[in-house]
């Protein structure tokens, strides 16, 4: 646990939960405002993220900044004990920025350039774009550094788009020129003497197309690394002005779920805590299990507890359709937030628009005021939380490990030309850790470079791009007495997408305990049996790997298909530890059944022991005392949990016992005095 | 009933209704003319429209004129007895201009440049343009505005186009300017103080992008009516040079079937009279449902009788697949026009093409000649019409009007970021208009400026955008005794697509007597049960309002969903009248039988009683006499209607009773001495 | 059967069968040379391309050559005992060439330039591209053009991408005005007095764009034209090249399976030997249908047997998922190849690339080595194809004929308009052929010049666009005695897309004996029973004729739907021959009978009797002997074959007698002594 002063002093200084969301007053009259205070302050909010689109209301035309409707926000806000988390408005630049510079726009991987109009609208390594933020910045970094709202800084916003135009080219020549030193260490990197695609001087390369056509998996690869690495340095620029103005605020920025142009285990060391904004689809029944990935992911990254920026207070306005939370939905997900490590519920955003595209997003506010479902709601969960102050701030920690890390991600979905080409890398990554989850286990994410001595288990879904780094570690891992599960196409290509020689899974032969000498990916909808060691067989589908095994132990073997009797899943002893592979894609409960089995003979127990499914169990731990989170996703049907110890739920302030019932769509928190394992 | 001399001069020129078609001769040698002639007069064509696509065969360098080959053709239609509609051929610019001046060209929404080899290509804004369109208007009308064969102008062809270049940017600004008169204005109409929009300069403002994401929906509205206005200012521009050289011919231009990008509304006006080019798709077997409500819409644009100016002598050429109209169809379709007001029958074109893209379109006379059964048809059609003569230029009447307007469209299907952004506003207006059609009853179709004094019941399908005007007008229409027919989604925002508030639906919250807390989408195929006051049950899917009755008494209620028990259609008395309001989407029957129950209530009857739906009746009513039209769109099934009173059938020359069988896909036009309604 | 010279050599120099493939050494380090050579000879390879993606490696500034890796490998490989086909490189131009000339990429149909890092990144007509691709050819021939390794030319790869920018802007000008002479020709061909088209100098005339709206069919269908002969050009002028350094060494370039940019009819004349590269996909179970067609189109273009120039040893990489070829295809398919002429089997590539695009394309020598199954059945294979030595340069001949002609191909899918315009030429031919092969009779592919005296029957499939002289062809081959059977939709336009007049089927309408007025696409999902003389119903769709017959009798009638009653399949007697014309698509089984009972009405007789569908005959005939080859195309069912006459299984080495069973997926080579016929 490192120390973390920054968001310490944020904690005490709101104690509690932070609860509240965007605040954008530029778009209402000025008396609109006295409204806003007094209905934050019914609904119990404590913290706005103030100023994010602000830009065009603040500095009007270049260098002519109009600070003073701010100014008057800013102290009604205090003077109504609503904390200020203050926005650089950086992701909105105004229309003179770009009118007069287009060069500031990006361009879109098919060569266009993005219009003005919409947000974003910037190329990150635009040094033009980077000059006019850093003004901005440091004009409100010096207004605003003492005011006494001031609780947080909130640079820029969920920052995340790409540009294959000039200012970006540039960059990217030299953050290669930076990585590999020389063009010959580049050409072999990217395998350029295939195709004839040598480069022979630096200013040749440019950024890689839209993918109509084939193309260099490397450079393709290298390209979303330096995006990455582009936005983060927009972060990193402004972060330094606001923090040379004073140094014990603490400076974040929102991330999104699921996004792939930012390698958030690079990014999260430059915050002082990790922040999501995250917007499951009301449409889809199973959304709950893709959040609580996304928030083990925030929590992991830092190991810490983090901010839930932006969530909606119902429907969204993005999609085709937007459905709205039904009632009970907002309040559960919320819970299901801190479950996992949020220490804040915010919304985007206070008060719904009238106009723009965003006016049918939900908000605290909505259009019909107080008279509505969704106010109500937010006015009951604002009064409620305060009731679970003390597990702010509290930790948690897990004996399983899933991998989930950008550079497998992109190996995976961006590099092309594989043997099949629909992987859906978070979709795997949800197929592995579902069961997990909804067998109450506490997971943490890990990433190629994490210390995996913590866990009893890791789990690494077709890592088809590992890293040497992260083949030593696991390698450390299981010899010292780890369970790994592997699923297949894992091992292939190193770090370059270079196929690993001299035969198949390149880095993890040796841990599986085999070689493969082809990849099957499965003919249309073609389904295999599988046989496993006890007698009952099960279906796959989708993907065969063709296993020569060495060292490894047969755990099932193909019962159909043209590699009947060959072996689908191995199970392989290797130092102290066991590395279970499989071959092929399970079908789900017999995935579940494999990892539970491996978690099982590790030594890995349940939070909570015969709860249903549908009961999500998390738990955090204080310095007095761990909360147990106990779930109902289920619409319908109650959730019987049997509990280890007595304790008292917070939410209700009942006691409890061996046993609670937690009713459809509802939660408890159960606090213990003692760290235990709350289980039978 | 308006004045219109130009129009009724041209109808006592033709004696009856008009036949023929676009007439191209440039594409055949001089001897193929004679035959044209001769056959023509054979199929009894009396109108020909003439060089529609003649530009660069009149002007094959600038200001270098070829009319010598146009002289002899009038000379020879003239001498044929056949007159002429004679187009001004600005819709399909020569090679010359554009290969001359590229920015005449269009800009498609994706930014790419229109290329010359289609036909409209060019920016309707472009002065460049304009100019040359003016020079080759002028020319023609200098040499033929007393040639004897003129009868009406045909002002280029099929407006339709926007452009995103640079001339419509200009344009576009000046639009702006004129609308807003200050940037302040436009800011606030814009909403652009949220995310960061606020325009500081005119030049600052671009047409809309291609939608590839997020963008300011007024913008967006905006500049769908702009590319409105500036085709029509094009139109104007080249009428008023006719008009100069002689003020008595009537000057036209030909609209298209539900066509977005011209608000007919406001076109209708600037013409002597509507015309439509229609190609209902033979693929489709209720093709002819969709067709009528088109025809109404012309025939409503003005209140006049209108010229059908191009159809399909059987299939078309454009789509993947283009199917025949197979026996009896065209020629059904053909009275169906004249049924709801057309004052004739011409078609796109006379004699089929033997090259180009258009060379499979059908054609009056085909490729295979006087052998073809299409042809067959048109001879014999066009020996027909005379029969019915004295109809030319009888009007029509309604009691009940559907609400069919421009804004309300494109606010519902081009401003995105709705709850959900799939509705089909066409086929929205056909689903209110079908069971009314099929119902036997006479339906206008209205605007937000319409006068709806005339109506007894007025149906307003999702009117998502109303303007204050459209509101102020169902008020005075529904407190003077009119029912009003609302389905959900209506009346949320102004006229700038900002949210009324101070709840939903903004404009119609107190002709509903309810308030709306959210919008409620369907998740997937979801559907809900409806329970109306009588006990029977219905289903409804799609869409929900939440609705809260003020001063609405509920006719129908869930009874199954999240909304279970909560009202679902309301029945509201304001004043003197009434509102029916959906709050989803109810299945066909239930949809139907509740217009009807309304319109019965109201008063309304229909034209026949006890007919199959498949069965059309329309009256046209001429200063004589009524002419009920009775068109039967069953392939296989004869109908049977019952008349008030005994008249005439034109066609076949039987005198009717009391009852008329009507074949399959035959029709009867009934004449009556008086203009009693016709039922029992 | 024509002289040969060169081919004659290069067969004699190997001996035998051509066995190979590609071969990447610059991808490799020096070490792994010697190890592919020792693994080559242990797999009797006898025969490598070398060079396809060399240029940056042999040219790595302007001018400056390194060519003395390459002569270590020539040298490497002749010490070897293996021949070269030596590769001209200009497939992939280096970066330091279109980064210098960004003009010599080609502009794709949407107007975007191809970006460097695929490969064929030039645009054809460039004179830039043109002198660098002449400088590294003229290297090449005067380096390598003498040593003792080289046995054949490989001349660039793959030709096949058109460019839609300047070069072939001003190139296709200067084709148009070869072709045309005359701008007044052109706009005659192109029909262009229609839509006001004209051109009036040209300079006017430009590459047509990407397809969003509608264009002139007859500059597409020129275009298309161009492309196949500036495409030509490049090959012909390295070809040249080389040529003028030794004139006894074949030169080639490799084709594509069904690739509709070169017209290779008009190709084939140009080389010493058509060469061919295909891909079936391991995923679809008929893919060996389409490869035999292709095989034998290969095998038609030049009457003389060709190159397998490239397969797979397993798996693809382009595709979105990509199959292996399961165990025996790869034998099966490379059988395949030689029995419909091919005298090499060679694959793309020798060792799997470690990275680049094509990483997980198959190779001889698989990532994982000799350990492979893929690595053992090439061994194996290398291993047998001297058993069947003699039959290298053996013949074929056919009694009936498919036509397969570009013209056909680009009239039907690249001009838009049609009635319908979702005709699939290359399934439309194959669906004709299909029932063909499984009866076991050889086939050839025709084409508009091609001579068809040979013939009895000669199938022409929906050829919707013939030229006159393909017309006459027919006519004399009818006349003489022949067997034409002809599908719906054909000879309607001219080699310019006119259509003929006065009626349908223009070209044609002698030949079938009757004229159509009218072409009725299918509605929708329709179909329609077809009653035939004999009384046997069938099932036809997707399209009619409607067919009124004047000379020609009437061999099967619509027995449902609107033309229920009218003609759907015809039988003419014209000359001493007979034409079948089939107005409509019926059922599979129905075209069989229909096809096989012309064939066999014509005195054609299969090339084996009685045997089942899944095993494929095909005979190849020497100077002394003659080949029949027996491929069993299933996976689970033996075939057993009766054989007319003793001969002997030049694989097993066993003799055969009057029956013969094949395994599954196997394949029997019988040689007989003399060419009589084999069957019973």
């Amino acid at each position: 646990m490192t120390v973390n002063s920054r968001m310490d002093a944020f904690r005490a200084r709101l104690g509690g939960f932070a609860f509240g969301g965007d605040y954008n007053p530029e778009q209402w009259d000025r008396a609109v405002w006295d409204e806003d205070i007094q209905l934050m302050r019914r609904a119990g909010v404590n913290l706005v993220t103030l100023g994010v689109f602000a830009w065009a209301s603040l500095e009007p035309e270049p260098g002519r900044f109009t600070f003073e409707w701010m100014d008057e926000v800013m102290d009604l806000l205090h003077a109504g004990g609503i904390s200020v988390d203050l926005a650089t408005p950086t992701m909105a630049p105004p229309v003179w920025l770009t009118h007069e510079h287009p060069e500031v726009l990006p361009v879109m991987e098919d060569g266009e350039r993005f219009g003005f109009g919409n947000r974003l609208q910037f190329d990150p390594a635009s040094p033009r774009y980077r000059e006019h933020a850093a003004r901005i910045t440091t004009a409100l970094a010096e207004r605003y550094s003492h005011h006494p709202a001031l609780a947080m800084w909130h640079i820029s916003n969920e920052y995340g788009q790409p540009s294959y135009g000039e200012a970006s080219a540039v960059a990217f020549r030299g953050w290669l020129q930076r990585k590999y030193g020389s063009l010959d260490a580049l050409n072999d990197a990217w395998y350029t003497r295939f195709w004839s695609q040598v480069y022979t001087s630096w200013d040749q390369i440019n950024p890689p197309e839209v993918p109509r056509s084939w193309s260099n998996p490397t450079r393709r690869l290298d390209f979303k690394r330096f995006v990455s690495d582009a936005l983060l340095e927009c972060f990193v620029m402004e972060r330094d002005i606001v923090r040379s103005y004073r140094d014990d605020i603490p400076v974040l920025t929102n991330y999104m779920r699921f996004y792939k142009n930012a390698d958030y285990w690079t990014w999260a060391p430059e915050q002082d805590a990790v922040a999501l904004d995250i917007y499951p689809n009301p449409g889809h029944d199973d959304a709950h299990i893709s959040a609580a990935l996304n928030f083990d992911l925030m929590r992991s990254l830092r190991g810490e507890p983090w901010v839930l920026m932006e969530q909606a207070a119902s429907s969204v306005s993005q999609w085709k359709v937007n459905n709205v939370k039904r009632p009970g939905h907002m309040r559960l997900g919320s819970y299901q937030a801190i479950a996992h490590g949020a220490d804040s519920v915010l919304y985007f955003q206070w008060r719904a628009s009238r106009g723009g595209h965003e006016r049918f997003h939900s908000a605290m506010l909505p259009h019909s005021g107080t008279a509505s479902r969704t106010w109500q709601e937010i006015e009951a969960l604002g009064g409620e939380l305060p009731r679970i102050a003390e597990a702010v701030g509290a930790r948690s920690s897990a004996e399983i490990a899933v991998l989930f890390d950008w550079n497998a991600w992109w190996g995976l979905t961006e590099t092309h030309g594989l043997p099949r080409n629909d992987f859906d890398y978070t979709q795997i990554a949800t197929d592995h850790y579902q069961p997990l989850l909804e067998a109450h286990h506490a997971v943490d994410m890990v990433h190629f470079g994490s210390d995996l001595s913590p866990y009893k288990v890791v789990v690494v879904p077709n890592a088809y791009l590992v890293d040497d780094r992260f083949t030593d570690a696991l390698t450390r891992f299981v010899e010292g007495g780890g369970t790994l599960v592997c699923s297949f196409f894992s091992g292939v290509v190193d770090a370059n997408n270079q196929v690993r020689q001299p035969a198949y899974p390149g880095a993890f032969r040796g841990l599986i305990g085999a070689y493969i000498d082809e990849y099957w990916p499965a003919r249309g909808d073609e389904t295999f049996a599988v046989t496993f060691a006890d007698g009952t067989t099960r279906t796959a589908d989708w993907w065969q790997d063709s296993i020569h095994p060495e060292t490894a132990r047969v755990l099932a073997t193909y019962a159909s298909g043209h590699l009947e009797g060959r072996p689908a899943i191995l199970d392989n002893a290797v130092g102290r530890g066991r590395v279970v592979y499989l071959g092929t894609r399970l079908e789900p409960g017999a995935l579940r059944d494999t990892l539970l089995e491996a978690g099982a003979a590790a030594g890995v127990s349940p939070l909570v022991a015969a709860a249903p499914g549908h009961l999500e169990a998390v738990r955090r731990v204080g310095d007095d005392a761990e909360f147990l989170f106990l779930l109902n996703h289920s619409e319908t049907q109650p959730a019987e949990v049997r509990l280890a110890a007595d304790g008292l739920d917070l939410i209700s302030g009942a006691k409890t016992g061996a046993t609670l019932e937690v009713a459809p769509l509802s939660v408890s928190v159960v606090r213990f005095e003692n760290t235990e394992r709350v289980q039978e």
